[in-house]
């Protein structure tokens, strides 16, 4: 992998050239209001899971421009000098907001939102996307299988089809954070603590004379840990009946019970129920079945609905890339300029409606029903407003503006948090296992229409009317 | 990014297990040879190009554990110590032997051999497999794309939707080799000599007063590489025809000519028409117009019969994540093991006869028909065999065996060079831009029926009869 580099230069070219002519015209002291937001949830779902905040502060934190970077720059021969000398100087001292990992996010509302220097904020713009893109993409991948699997466990099994190496380590941690058990990936663990594990490869059965002698030396070597994969030669004619001989042999005679075979091929469905049978008539009713051949969320569900006997889940390429839909639209949008003391609002108009931004510096709140604690809209405000969840609130639908409803009985909370004040980093990422459980359990306050996996119920995230009468006046002040 | 790690534990965790296992029952010194190949051609091409071997070269001349790894991986507390002092010395002393970068490659043929003692050979499997197949499969999607632009320049624009920071910078080099002629991402360029570029973002156009301000400051800044942005409000209404009055009052009077717009929204094909006859109307003929949203293989095809006039595409997320099919399968399979002096071949069996492995060391030829210069089929050979190409030759194909052919005439050239003998680096990488050539080149050397986007003619890869032979000597015994 890329090592020692400085990621720093990991930005678009333009934004350099934008940069350098901000510095050029004297806007690059003038602070500048940017979102990020995307627009479709991948895989058409209902909901998605915000990940890769902590590499963004990471990177934030980091940010600077060697002696080095300067010179190559500089043999672009396009670059202002002043501008060369002002990046040898340059750090990030602007604010960042943006909603914890693990949160579930909609289309359309800021995630994370930048006000900074307008050179600061356009550069960070390529590195924020990417790392917030990346892991968002398989964070919610991976909480669609793990909801497929029904409380089963599902682990990472993907690095080597993963995009890259900070596809398959930053994908592991994305991965636990949308709910997976663990991963395959040792460094992974090494570095962000998703549990790594492992048995053995189809080499290792084919390294011995036999089948059974390969699983016989497993089980001696790793008697607490075994999971035998039985499909190298033949699942039901020798893998199983050799694993069973070796677990009896082995394993029984010591008392260990928490063993387990993996079927990486052939029809999971049929090769699990054969197989628990053979395991169960042998008396191994505690041996666990593991299956790992090309599965999603969709095939797990159908496995599972096809009574496959089937413990934990082992999930590949499907979930490293997310194969579906390997790509999450996240996009980064200047919404206000400061102009002395005044905020002056800013709207991207577009001949495709959707893609029109919502203006101005905003801030997010969710509305949870008290009676029963479930998530029922967001509201997207000016950064001023304050809801006072004492009073009934009306909310509507921006497209449909007469799509109203009134709520009371409510609690408002705002999502986006502060991370970075002039420069200075003010939060601290949670420990991963506390990012996973705060997903869950935020996944847990959607209701189930929201969560289908076809056609689910559009959550509903509304702008306050004072945000609407913005974006209304901007959009007419344009046609004009 | 993942910065300042060792990329040694970028391995699946059974490597280390299994490679416990080996050090234990004293198998470790025992040499194997480990085969990669991908069974599918991504979107059901005729073939992939080969890409990411100069990543597995860093990698493999890197190996190392650090004490601190020792220690992380004593803390899982089921390794034994003479394995981890014996890794605390590991280097890899093995050999390598795989096709060039840029390599059109077929399924099921060795790309890439190791033959190394059983643990050195393990470990390795997760990395060479992600390096190769995260850059054979956008080196793959990039020369689909180029060949569909039929000359015309295609440009990578995709970091901030790439799957991690190594998708982004690795997938820009790899766009690179399959033919692509930039891209947007800095670094890449800093590391990799790919050329970076790029210009103005919308936030570019609403930083101003009006559109035309944000246009004409550009072309003052940047006279000799100009491409206007023009639809952050109307394309036709205003985009171009204040690009138009910006490039006549600032660039023409200079006697600039070679100046573009942009267009990332809309109806490209007529937005394009449209941007044309208004360029060409006010004089600018020279005018470029590039093109950038949401561009793949198929729409640009698409918008060439369609008669676009675009100059240049950027191809953004459908190439840097290959969307259409975003997982290049190569796998690592075991085919042979040292015993004494003998070398033993091995097989893995399937229930899916196309997941059974060609066993033994082996070398691959690739046959060229003199009089065309084409190449006209690919021949699998044992080790130890050599191609007379003086003489006719009878191939067959492996399935069909009735299915034979007999050549005369052709040039047979060995596919796969040695990268390291004895742990020794025998090979250096050519310049990217070779790496380029070579790879157009050797497309250019294939029929344009494997070159077929729907229903390629598939491109024969065949075994020599001794490989046949062993192959099925082996299939017997197992059925036996």
């Amino acid at each position: 992998m890329i090592n020692n580099i400085n990621d720093t230069l990991l930005c678009d070219f333009y934004e350099l050239t934008m940069g350098n002519g901000y510095y050029q015209n004297g806007f690059y002291r003038k602070k500048t209001y940017f979102d990020v937001f995307f627009r479709n949830v991948p895989d058409n779902g209902g909901f998605a899971i915000a990940a890769g905040l902590e590499q963004v502060i990471d990177y934030i934190e980091n940010l600077h421009f060697t002696p080095e970077d300067i010179a190559f720059l500089r043999s672009k021969k396009i670059f202002d000098e002043g501008f060369l000398d002002y990046l040898l100087h340059f750090r990030f001292t602007g604010d960042i907001y943006a909603v914890p990992e693990g949160t579930p996010i909609f289309p359309g509302e800021p995630i994370l939102t930048v006000a900074a220097p307008a050179i600061e904020a356009q550069l960070v713009e390529t590195f924020i996307l990417l790392s917030l893109n990346h892991q968002s993409l398989i964070a919610t991948k991976a909480n669609r299988i793990v909801r497929a699997a029904a409380g089963r466990p599902v682990l990472e099994f993907g690095s080597r089809r993963a995009q890259g190496a900070d596809g398959a380590i930053l994908g592991a941690r994305a991965a636990y954070i949308g709910g997976c058990a663990g991963t395959a990936c040792t460094v992974s663990d090494q570095i962000y603590n998703v549990p790594a594990g492992g048995t053995m490869a189809h080499s290792w059965v084919q390294m011995f004379d036999t089948e059974y002698d390969a699983f016989k030396t497993y089980c001696e070597l790793y008697p607490h840990d075994t999971t035998l994969l039985v499909d190298t030669y033949s699942v039901l004619k020798s893998g199983v009946p050799n694993a069973i001989r070796a677990f009896k042999e082995i394993l029984v005679p010591q008392g260990i019970t928490n063993f387990g075979i993996r079927l990486d091929s052939g029809d999971i469905t049929y090769l699990s129920k054969k197989a628990r049978k053979m395991l169960d008539d042998a008396g191994l009713t505690t041996c666990k079945i593991v299956a790992s051949n090309s599965l999603d969320e969709y095939i797990i569900r159908d496995l599972i609905q096809q009574g496959a006997c089937i413990d934990t889940f082992g999930v590949g390429e499907r979930l490293i890339t997310s194969k579906s839909e390997p790509v999450f639209g996240g996009v980064y949008k200047l919404c206000a300029v400061e102009d002395g003391d005044k905020l002056i609002p800013k709207i991207k108009i577009s001949e495709n409606t959707a893609k029109i931004t919502n203006p101005h510096f905003k801030k997010l709140y969710r509305l949870y029903e008290n009676q029963s604690g479930k998530a029922i809209a967001d509201l997207i405000c000016v950064h001023d407003e304050k809801i006072d969840s004492t009073a009934p609130l009306e909310i509507f639908d921006p497209e449909a503006t007469w799509k109203r409803k009134t709520i009371t009985d409510f609690t408002a909370k705002e999502m986006m948090v502060p991370i970075f004040r002039n420069g200075q980093k003010v939060y601290q990422s949670p420990d991963i296992k506390e990012i996973q459980s705060y997903c869950l359990q935020q996944v847990d306050l959607l209701w189930d229409e929201v969560k289908r996996f076809e056609n689910p119920h559009r959550y509903y995230v509304d702008l306050s009317q004072k945000l609407w009468d913005i974006k209304h006046e901007l959009l007419e002040k344009r046609k004009k």
